[in-house]
């Protein structure tokens, strides 16, 4: 399934985050849904797994895998961390930078971004409010996710509980610097948040919780990709 | 071979580090490597491979696994962390703390160590000097590593150096907390390292560099075992 | 009035934090409040004001003034760092390091006592539980304070909370290095506190929004010095 | 003097780092001697002291006066920390953030510009290269300090090795947001760089050792100020 493999846009990216219910074969269980819904409905779906299971999901499915951060290293004596050379060795696609839980110096931000370039990784830079986003955006990657910190996992989207965020992001960004995917991330919990976003202008969604803690996952990923289609 | 899953001492600890000669398969062929060397001489020799390899290399290999880093944190909303938990369901037995590459704050290392407990994972702490190696000894790990920053990586060895670092902090850690287990690094790059590192009362190596980039890993392996021995 | 810029035990220590309430002519008043009380009673009692006005206080009160934090570089290029030569210049005759709000690194913390050993500069390691204020009491500082963090800024005092931590990291702490002062921090709110606090073995107090906020930091301060005396 | 305590352009700041050969009576000393450069020749000197001096200097000397760096921390429980209040207390004008040996996270810089602006303080935000400056520029900062972190301290200045970064970010930089001033740093040594810098479009001049370890700052500061005055 080639074409799985691309990143296409609209996006729904599913962040595992370290939540147990998503680590190891749970994990795998939760990505082959995702893969299974992605091909039923034509959208694409993207995963990040934690660290340890990237290897074995990205063997298993045909969907784009990224991982939840990288260091900006090179390879070489850095015990403990994560190069980008280590995510794209076990079939990673590419890497979630800067999220909320995660966040880096901006000096990091370009190494790390420099680094997934080289390597032909895809990053997704998160972003906690539109100045930061805009701000990132001048550095070129291939998405923004602009994700108020407040909201995430609150259960409150941000495309509901603050729409002009979006909205003014997604204009902004577009204006500055065309060719930076923007997604719209924090608090989406159900395919009326994701038909808003999309309609907001937002050209993807990174979500977690709703989906990871989800009682019947395949179901609920269903009414998002139909979402994401009909906006 | 379920004797080998088991730590027991001396110890022969090799840190993958992000050495691009141990990632991907061919942290895997030195991990079966260093299993060979292990039943074939009877000590006990662990790796501490790159975190998304752990799980493969502990699917394949009987030998006691060891993450390079943990944070401290519970499963949860930690984007782009390692909890204990995902390491111990990837196959890991014990991580490394600490190390001279990825310093630590002490409540973190207090935290990590009380989570690791809890799951039996192993800890090994890596200091930089003497008092530091007696401060963190109080907190009960499995195990120290005393490696002087300035040597790591230097093919200068402590054991030679500075055999007064590893004599003494043998004996002070010994004396304050006798259920403690002294690791040498820093700097081990041959068999007399490693046979003077034991004699000066180590009771285990960690070694990097001389290993993981070796022409003949396995040569090296069969002689550092060979001394453990013999000292 | 030589006799007050020594510490001495039971020692008072108030830390203004960042409070608006002691920044500049207000922690300038506090001090000398804090000076007219130690002498009144005899006691000693040291303050920690915001790094901008060490230099005042200090050429204004005769009491022992220590510094919040200081990092652990020698004097040169490093922008936007407090060195251990910079509080010393400006009149601080310690300081203190650690603090829940200001946690470092271990060999941060072994590299900044050693370096205030070397100006003569007194160190106030704060640690929040007792295994980490046993094991930092092995780096030989001249003080441990026990602070339970979720107990800061609580109102709730650990010596009625927890007086079982104060006594058993006194004990534990003096039976490992009798050179270490004890001291007994977070939720001190009353004379009540402060007495308990010295009966459990407590050789000082460690203070912060109780006094900085009082609406009568004098008379608080006075019932402070006797309870202290009394005990 | 009230129009030295204005911040114009071209501006000259003297970074102090935590050099001994700038903290206490003798950076109190290089500030007169700045503000009477500043004086005699009609340009704009300000000095960046260390924290501790702040308060003394701003008291002696009527040039503007800026923090290294700060915090983005409200008054309150931040033990240890910078936050704005207490720089502007202590009669800063404003302060650098982001400096090569003083990093900070992206969400950090935002948070400590908008910190600032409630105050009035100006910011100097410093970047290693063209991208991390033309991104941190979209914060709206009052300046941007360019400076190869390679060739800080060097004696190289980067008019000289490197005006293609001077000049293309200086252009880059007002193309997207004029209101930006872009100063130059790293390596300046002498008045031919200044005057370099200046040409290529630089608005100001961000400088530490050469000034701060100079046998005769106030030959040196001349020379600068006639080469700020005749590009």
């Amino acid at each position: 399934m080639v074409i799985n493999m691309r990143v296409f846009y609209p996006l729904l990216l599913i962040n595992f985050k370290t939540y147990i219910e998503a680590l190891g074969d749970r994990g795998l269980n939760l990505a082959k849904i995702a893969e299974k819904i992605s091909l039923e409905y034509g959208v694409c779906i993207a995963v990040a797994p934690q660290f340890v299971d990237i290897k074995m999901i990205a063997e298993e499915v045909s969907i784009p895998i990224f991982a939840q951060h990288i260091d900006p290293y090179m390879p070489g004596a850095y015990t403990g961390h994560i190069t980008p050379e280590s995510i794209k060795e076990a079939g990673a696609h590419g890497t979630l930078l800067n999220h909320s839980e995660r966040r880096l110096r901006v000096d990091e931000i370009e190494l790390s971004l420099n680094r997934c370039k080289e390597l032909n990784l895809i990053c997704c830079i998160c972003a906690g409010n539109t100045p930061i986003a805009i701000s990132l955006s001048m550095l070129n990657p291939e998405m923004v996710a602009v994700e108020p910190p407040e909201l995430i996992g609150s259960g409150i989207s941000v495309s509901k509980a603050k729409p002009e965020i979006v909205k003014s992001s997604v204009e902004a960004i577009k204006r500055i610097n065309p060719s930076v995917h923007v997604l719209c991330g924090a608090g989406i919990s159900d395919d009326v948040d994701v038909r808003k976003a999309i309609e907001l202008g937002s050209e993807g969604i990174l979500v977690a919780s709703s989906i990871v803690k989800s009682k019947d996952p395949e179901k609920l990923l269903q009414k998002f990709a139909k979402a994401m289609l009909s906006s």
